[in-house]
This record gives C-alpha cells, sequence and structure tokens, in this order.
C-alpha cells in the first residue's frame, strides 16, 4: 500500500511509500504537518490522480488539526485559516483534478456538521476515509468494467504507472490486469519507461514483478514499431482529469500513443475513477498542464561545460476522438462525447464542482 | 573530427572519437588492428551509418595490413584471408547498409589493381579515402540542397544524431541547420533525447552546444505535443538504409515521429548520402533490425532484486509514403518511391552493389 493514514484526529500520522526511490529503496515517509504533504506532492513522493487525491484529502486533516492547536477561540479565523492551508493544498499538482476536487469534496461534507472548528476536523477525516474507501471500492469496480470490456484480450501495452502505486485498491488502468492475472489468464504487458520520470520502468515494471505478471519494458519510441508488429490488443492508461468533451489528460507520452493507436487499430482504453471527470473544463486544450523545471532532476547532464536546456512537460492531452473506451467504476462509456458524458459529468457535478466522487 | 586515418599502409592508425564516453569526455581511441575496430563499431563507440561505413573501410586497411604481415607468399591465400576479413567488418552492424557497402565497393576499387597484394592494401587505402572525401563533399551538397528547400524554414525537430559525429564533414541531417546558422539565420532545433542511448541527449545537444546553435532536449512522448502546438517547421532525419521503394530505416522511435508529423501536416525531411540507398532491399519489412541485448546498458536498473526484461529494437522503419522529401547529394527526391528513386538506385547498384557512392 503507497498511503496509509494511522490513527484518529488527535495522534493521527500519514504514512507514504517514497515513490521516488522505487525501485532501489523502499522508504515510508511519516507525516504529521500538512506542509511536509504538500511538498510531497511537489516533488512526486506520491503520485497517480486517485493517489494525489487522497494524499490531499488526508493533508487537509493534518492542516485542520494544526490550525485547531493554534486555536484562537474564533471560529471565524479557524476557518478563514483552514480555507488558506486547503487551497494552498489544492493547487500543489495542477493538472490532476483530483487533487483539487478532493479537498473540495471533503470540506463541503464537513462543512455541513454542527459543532464548530473540532467538529469539522472530525468531519475531515471521515470525509477522507470515506473517499479512501470509495476509490478502493471504484478500482475494483474499474477491474470489473475493463476485463468485461476486454473479452479475449490479453497483450497490452500501458504508460506510466497506474497500478497499485498510483491508486488506492488495484489502480485503474493496471487495475484489469491484475484482475487478469488474478484469474490465471496468460496476460502479457509491454510497459512504456515514460520519460522522463521513467515511473513505467521504475514504478510499472516493480509492481507488475512483485505480483509475477510477466512484462517488459520498451522506450516510448519503440512503441509505434510494437503497435505495427501486432503485438499489443489494446492500449490502457489513466488519466488525470477527463474534461466536459472527453478529451483527458495523463502523462506526458499519451497522445502520441493514442495517434499510433489509431493508425494502427488497436483501441486506446482509458481507466479512471469519475473523481477525475472534470465538468467545470469543457476541452483538453483548457487543461492546465505542469512543466517540469528545465532540469527536472532529468536533464542534468552537462554538455560542453553547462547543462543542457529541456522542454519537460509532465502531461499531455489527448483529443475525445481517439478513445476507443472510457471504463469508470461505473461502466464503459465507447467513443466519449459529450453527450455519452453528460450523465457522469453531470453527477460527478452535483457531488462537489470538480468531482468528490459519489 | 569524430574519425581520421593517420599516415600510410605500414604506419597508419585509426583514431576514433569514443562516442559512448561522450559529452562527459573526449576520449580518442588508436587503433591499428581492424578487430579492435570491430569491437568498436560494435560496442557504437563509432556510430552514424555515414561514419560507420568509413570505419569500415579503414579497418578493411587494417586487415589488409596484418595479411601481408602474415603473408605465405600465397596470393590465393593471402585473398582469401583478406575475404574472411572484410567479411567480420561487413557483418558488424546489420542495418546501416553503409558499412557493407563500404567495404564491398572498396574491395572491388582495389581489385582492379594489377600487382598482388601489396598494390591491393595500397588500393584500399586510396579507396578509404576517396570514400571520406566523396562523403565530406556529399554532406555539403546535401547541406545545400536541403537549405534550399527548407526555404524560410527555421524551427526543426530532430531525432538521434545525425551532425559531424555521425558523418564527415557536416553530417546529414543536421548539415542544413550548421549551414543556416553559419549563414546567421535563427534556427531553433528541438533535439529528442534518443531513448534508450541518448544520442539526441548526449551527442546531437553535446554537438550544437559547442557550435552555439540554440537548441532544447525534449523526452520522445513529448513529441506529438510539441507537433501540435505548432512549434516545428519541419522533422529532420537521418537514415540507415533507404531501400528500393524508398521505404527508410533509421534510429527507433522515426517511424513513430513520421506518423505524428503527417498527423499534424508537418514535413517529414530525411537526409542522407547515396551511399545508404540499397537498391537490393525492396522494402522496409526486408530490412534486418538489430535488437540490443536485453540490458542494453540501459535497464540494468535491478526491479525488486532482479534486472527488467526489456524490448530493445535499436532501429525501425519507415514506409516512404510519410517522407516528404528525400535529400541526397544529388538534390531532392519529393514523395521518394520506386519510380522515383529508380535512378539514384541504378547508380547506386552499378557503384558497388549497396552502394559505395559516385
Amino acid at each position: 500500500v503507497a498511503l496509509r493514514f494511522d490513527g484518529g484526529l488527535e495522534d493521527g500520522r500519514l504514512l507514504l511509500l517514497d515513490q521516488t526511490r522505487l525501485p532501489l529503496e523502499e522508504v515510508f515517509l511519516e507525516r504529521r504537518r500538512a506542509e511536509e504533504v504538500v511538498a510531497d506532492l511537489r516533488r512526486l513522493a506520491v503520485r497517480g490522480a486517485p493517489l494525489v487525491g487522497l494524499a490531499g484529502a488526508y493533508a487537509l486533516v493534518l492542516a485542520a488539526r494544526e490550525c485547531l492547536e493554534g486555536d484562537t477561540g474564533s471560529p471565524r479565523r479557524y476557518f478563514e485559516d483552514l480555507g488558506t492551508r486547503a487551497e494552498e493544498i489544492a493547487s500543489a499538482r495542477p493538472t490532476a483534478v483530483n487533487l483539487r476536487g478532493a479537498v473540495t469534496g471533503c470540506l463541503r461534507a464537513a462543512w455541513t456538521r454542527k459543532g464548530g472548528p473540532v467538529a469539522v476536523a472530525r468531519g475531515l477525516l471521515e470525509a477522507a476515509r470515506e473517499l479512501e474507501a470509495r476509490e478502493v471500492e471504484s478500482s475494483h469496480a474499474i477491474a470489473r468494467h475493463a476485463t468485461a470490456w476486454l473479452g479475449e484480450k490479453r497483450r497490452f501495452l500501458t504508460h506510466c504507472n497506474t497500478g497499485a502505486l498510483a491508486a488506492p485498491g488495484l489502480g485503474t488502468a493496471l487495475a484489469p490486469i491484475y484482475l487478469l492475472h488474478h484469474r490465471g489468464a496468460a496476460v502479457e504487458v509491454w510497459v512504456g519507461e515514460t520519460r522522463p520520470l521513467l515511473q513505467g520502468w521504475r514504478l510499472t515494471a516493480y509492481e507488475l514483478a512483485r505480483a509475477e505478471v510477466p512484462h517488459r519494458v520498451l522506450a516510448e519510441g519503440a512503441a509505434a514499431g510494437l503497435l505495427r508488429s501486432g503485438a499489443v490488443d489494446a492500449v490502457l492508461v489513466g488519466a488525470d482529469r477527463i474534461c466536459r468533451n472527453g478529451d483527458f489528460a495523463n502523462k506526458v507520452g499519451t497522445y502520441g500513443l493514442a495517434v499510433l493507436a489509431r493508425e494502427h487499430g488497436v483501441p486506446l482504453v482509458v481507466a479512471a475513477p469519475t473523481s477525475t471527470l472534470d465538468a467545470a473544463t469543457p476541452a483538453g486544450d483548457r487543461i492546465p498542464i505542469e512543466e517540469r523545471p528545465d532540469d527536472g532532476g532529468t536533464y542534468l547532464l552537462a554538455t560542453a561545460g553547462r547543462p543542457v536546456g529541456a522542454y519537460a512537460p509532465a502531461f499531455d492531452w489527448t483529443p475525445a476522438r481517439l478513445v476507443t473506451a472510457l471504463v469508470t467504476e461505473h461502466g464503459v462509456v465507447e467513443s466519449p462525447d459529450e453527450v455519452r458524458l453528460a450523465p457522469w459529468m453531470a453527477d460527478a457535478g452535483l457531488q462537489g464542482g470538480s468531482g468528490g466522487g459519489r
């Protein structure tokens, strides 16, 4: 498990597996202060859209506790402070909508409580635990819906990391792979290494090796030839934000993979919980794309005595027309568009702006 | 200069810049024996199709000298030995046709000499030097033809390394960029880092920095979004082998880039000397593709205590229909196909099987 909140409001701590150190070291970070979690989110120690949302929800609990400790006795002042802290947490990672959605959703749920600051803080912990339980359920539901849709397909190409390190439970795009493997199917996974930060190689291969799922890692540049060769039955990816029209943001490289999948007649399946839906963003070109600093921990090697300038967007967006099927915990939408997604979007919208999930 | 042959037949030595150690160290290898050069070719210390061909031509000179040293007085035995050594050299790198073409072309040129083993060995040195001079001229001619075709285009995306480290002179696909820069044009180069061996990041960025050409490195996965953004006027790549129908092999990742360039209406320009033409191979799917060993110096990092299995083809092939323009030293062929390439192919065929160039 990549994230766990131990204890109650007074003594609770958040344990985070430091994903920047995988696969070489398995180190758990123990966090008692919200600002530590914000720093962990920014430096990608915890990543994966649903997990980022959950870390934000628990960070908000820690922030609420800190606000209680510094409480001046003025509820108004307390709620102002908490609002400021919530905004700091929500803006730690701009591309994935789950973070802001989780923070907003938990605040709305807790706000309805009677009883002032302490009751709201307890309400936030309860809301975070409910979100975690929902995301675990979503992950299993995604696995069931996706495996049903995939039928006899067994050979998958995936990108970045979308397994148990990215989301509570089985993950998102890796969830059906785990379920098929668990049922004894002979799955074969091609793992895009996912430059520049190598989440595919470092995290997905690590997860799949532990679960004993057969896999091979490849450079992104090898994907086109692999797809042409007929070795892939489906491309499976997650999403960091799904717009009202079905366009979606995901790890950089996804858009190119989507074009190549279409070119070679290989279906593209996007798996994500409805907490990733964003009714407020109409289309992909409106999604804020995080750009890593030039060095990005990646292009540090000096060339001719000076560092190499880099273009390092962390995400890209893919138009809905390239999506064969979108799988959420509620089922599958083929060829998603604004009309087909409208019922789910309305639902996500009702649950807390940018979606706290059901 | 990445390669230089110093001295004559008796005392000559081949100096090779070890490209595996760039950009951190500039180390020249001094080679007096052919088998050393074969090992250098295999481990990619010398790479780039035209440079590989030239290294093969000089390795053949070293082999001829070694055969003279062990000469039993039987010319027949000598020529048998030399033939065996030539085959070893020619098969060191299977994908680039330049290597076999250069070895074959030099042998044919030297074979016509009268005078037995010593005369043939001297003829091989002369043929290698002529090949070098031709390739330098080709590089400059490619630069002129390509800049004329490119017109006002100034923003280029390139892949792998195709500059002065890959070919004598200015290189192939980088040659027009150097010429434009030299003329004072404000060129802007996007450099695909080129996984798994990072030739773009390690070699192209190193070359461009030394020449003070503005450039930025990007992961292959970022290319699709970059092309969509309109920031690229043309994709410029080299080739390791161009088939009779215009399909071409190049560093893995080129095929995907070609599909993405077409998708976004960005021209794909392939620059290569005619020594890269291969009249004997009808189409791309017949080109042997080198696959690096699983670890490839790349996927050594252990996952869960064991190495990661990798799929690591070194090249891919791109269909001619995706090529906007092919530039050789003789000029530009737009939308190359078997008919349009026929005159050049006939010529390459006459010059020594798989092309020793004109």
